[in-house]
C-alpha cells in the first residue's frame, strides 16, 4: 500500500515537472513571433520607431497568448493542489491537454498573421475550447475515481467551483469568439478582458474560498 | 550509508529533471514544423482555409511524433517508479536514450518533408527503435544490478511486464514501418493506432496489474 | 489548515518550477541571436575570424541579457526564500513578471540589431524597469499580506534590504540609460559594470546579513 | 540556524532546477543544426538519401555537443551530491558556467560550417575550457568555505577525484584540440573518444570509489 502511494505520488511530480517545462517553454517561444522588422541598422530613432509600430498586432497576440497559457496553467496546477492518486489515463489526459499547450505558439502565428480574418479567431477560439475540454475531462475523471484528497461537503463545493469556472470561461469565451463577425479586434479585447478579470481576482475569491 | 542513498537518490531527481525537461522541449518545439504557409494578409477567409490545407501532412505527423514522446517518455518515467538506486552507467543509458529524444524533431521534420518516401519511414522507425533499445537496456542494467524496489514474485511480474511491453510495441511499431511498401500514410496510421491503443488503456492494464 | 499548507506549499513549487523552466529557456535562447554570418565553407581562418568579427556588438548584448536573467533570476528567487505562502493574486504577479523576463529575447535583439540608437537603450531599459518594477510588487504584496516566514527585528531588516536593493539598483539602471545620449556603448557598459558588481558581491553582502 | 538552512538548501534546488532546464534546452536546440538540405517533396528514395549525405558532418557535431553537454552536465552534477551549502558567490560562479552552457549550440553551429578550419576547433576548444575552468572554480570555492557534507579522509579523496578528473580530462582535451594542425576531423574523433571513455566507465570507477 505505501508502495503505492510512493508512486503515484511520484508519478503525480514527473506529470507536473513535465506540464512546467512545457507551459514555461511556449510561454517562451511565444517571442519568435516577436521579429525586429528591421535588421539593418538604422540611424534615426524616429526611423525604428516606425518600423516597431508594425508590430503591435503582434505585440497583442503575444499578450493574448501569455495570459492564455497562464490562465491555463493556474486551472491546471490548481486541480493538482487537490488530486493524490494518479493513473496512466489521467496521465494521458494531461497529456493530450499539453499537445493543445504545444500548439498554442502556432495557432497564435496564424492570429497574428491573418488578425482580421474570423477564420484565424475561429482556429484560436477552438485551441482555448480544446484546453478546457480537457481540463474538465481531467478533473471529472480525477473526481469519479476518488482521486483527490477532499471528503464529504468540502469536495462538493471544490468540485462545483471547478466545474462552474471552467464552465463560465468557456461560455465567455464562446462569446467572445463570436464577437468577430463584429470585429476580430474587438473579440480579442474581449478574450483579454475576461483574462484580465480571472488573473486580477473577482472569480478568483470564489475557488479561493473552499480552500 | 545513509549519505550514499541521499547521494543516489538525489541523482535520480537530477535525470528525471533533465529528462522532463528535455522531452517537454522536444514536445514544444515539434511545433516549429508548423509554419503558416502565408504569413501576407489574406484577405478573404476561404483563401486562408486552402492554404492552411496543405499543413495538414505536417499536422498529421506533429501528433505522431507528440505520440511518440509521451509514450516514450510514460516508458522512461515508470521505469523510475521502481529505480531505487543509480549509477554513472545507468545515467549515460539515460543521456543516450534523451539523444534519441532530442533528435525526434529532426526525423519528424524529414519525414514531414517527405511523407510519400520509403526512406523517411525508415529513418523515422529507426529513430523509434533506437528509443525502445535504449529503454530496454536501462530496465535490463537497473534490473541485473538489483537497483529496484522490487523484491520476489513481485519484481519478476513486474519485469515479465515492462520488457513484454517493450518488445510487443517493438515488433508492432515493425510491422507498421514495413507497411511502407504498400503506402507511407497507412504505416503512420498504423504506428498512431498503436500509439492510441497504449494510450487509452488496453495494454496499460497489464502494467498496472503488478502495482 | 495542514491541508492549506499543503496545497499552498505545492504552489509555490509550481511557481517555482515554471520560472525555473522559463528563466533557462529565456537565457538559452538568446544564443540564437548569434548566427554564425557566413554558413559556407571558408579556406583560410584569417576570413572566419574577420566574418566573426561582426558578432562582437552581438556578443555584447548577450553578455548582457545573460547578466539581466541572471540578476532578475537571483532576486525573483531570494525572494521565495522568505515566502512561506502564495495565493492567486501572488501567482499573476509572478506570472506578468515572467512575461517581461520572456520578452528580454526580443528586446535584446532590437538592441543588437540597432546598437547605436538610443531608443533601443530605451526600450531595453522599459524591459529592465518592467521588472524591476514587478519584483517591487511582488514582495510587497507577500510582506503586507505577511506571507513571509520572518518576524519581528529579522523581517525588518531583510525587508529593507530587498526593497533598497530593487530601488538602489533600478536608480543605477536609470542612469546608465540617460548614458545613451552620450553614447549608448556607454550605457550598455554601464548597465554590465552594475550587474556584475552585484553578481561578484559588493551589495550582495547586504542582503546576506540578514539571514 | 535551522531557518538557514532551509534557506540555502532551497536554493541549491533552485540552482539545480535552473541548470536541468538550460542543460535541457542546449540538448535539445542542438538539433537546429540538423535542417533537411531538401523541403521539396522528393520522388526518389535515393535522391533523399544523397542529399540526407550532406548532413553526416553536422550528425558527427550535433554527437559531439550532445556528448559535451552529457560530460559537463554530469560534472556539475556530481558536485551537487556532496555540496549542503551555497551562497550568492557560489550561485554567480553556477552561472557564468550556465553561461558557456547555453553559447554550446552557437560553437557548435560554427563548428559544423567551417568543419575544416582550425580556428573552428580552437573557439570549440576554448569553449570546453570554460565549462572545465568554471567547474573547477566552483568546486574548489564550494571545498574551501566547507560547503560539503565530506568530512576527513573521505573529503581528502573526494576532492582529490574530482580535482584530478578535471585536470586530466581537460589536458587530453587541449592534446586533441592540437591536433587540429593534423586534421579537424582527427581532433574531433579524439575528443568524442575521451568523452565516450569517460561515459562507458574507464575514469568513471575513480570518482565512484570515494562515495
Amino acid at each position: 500500500m505505501s508502495t503505492y502511494n510512493k508512486i503515484s505520488g511520484q508519478r503525480i511530480q514527473r506529470i507536473e515537472a513535465l506540464s512546467d517545462g512545457l507551459f514555461s517553454i511556449a510561454m517562451t517561444i511565444l517571442v519568435f513571433d516577436l521579429k525586429d522588422p528591421v535588421s539593418d541598422t538604422l540611424q534615426s530613432n524616429t526611423e525604428l520607431l516606425l518600423s516597431l509600430k508594425s508590430l503591435l498586432p503582434k505585440l497583442l497576440t503575444y499578450f493574448l497568448s501569455f495570459m492564455t497559457l497562464g490562465i491555463f496553467w493556474t486551472g491546471h496546477s490548481t486541480q493538482f493542489n487537490y488530486i493524490v492518486k494518479y493513473d496512466r489515463n489521467l496521465s494521458w489526459y494531461s497529456l493530450f491537454f499539453l499537445l493543445f499547450v504545444s500548439i498554442i505558439p502556432f495557432t497564435t502565428n496564424i492570429l497574428s498573421n491573418h488578425i482580421a480574418n474570423e477564420l484565424s479567431i475561429g482556429i484560436y477560439w477552438f485551441n482555448i475550447f480544446a484546453l478546457g475540454t480537457m481540463l474538465f475531462i481531467h478533473w471529472d475523471y480525477a473526481y469519479k475515481h476518488d482521486y483527490l484528497s477532499l471528503h464529504d461537503e468540502k469536495k462538493i463545493l471544490v468540485d462545483q467551483a471547478v466545474r462552474s469556472r471552467i464552465r463560465t470561461a468557456q461560455s465567455l469565451y464562446f462569446f467572445c469568439a463570436l464577437l468577430c463577425f463584429v470585429s476580430t479586434y474587438l473579440s480579442i479585447a474581449c478574450i483579454i478582458a475576461i483574462q484580465l478579470n480571472y488573473a486580477l481576482g473577482i472569480v478568483s475569491s470564489q475557488t479561493q474560498r473552499p480552500e
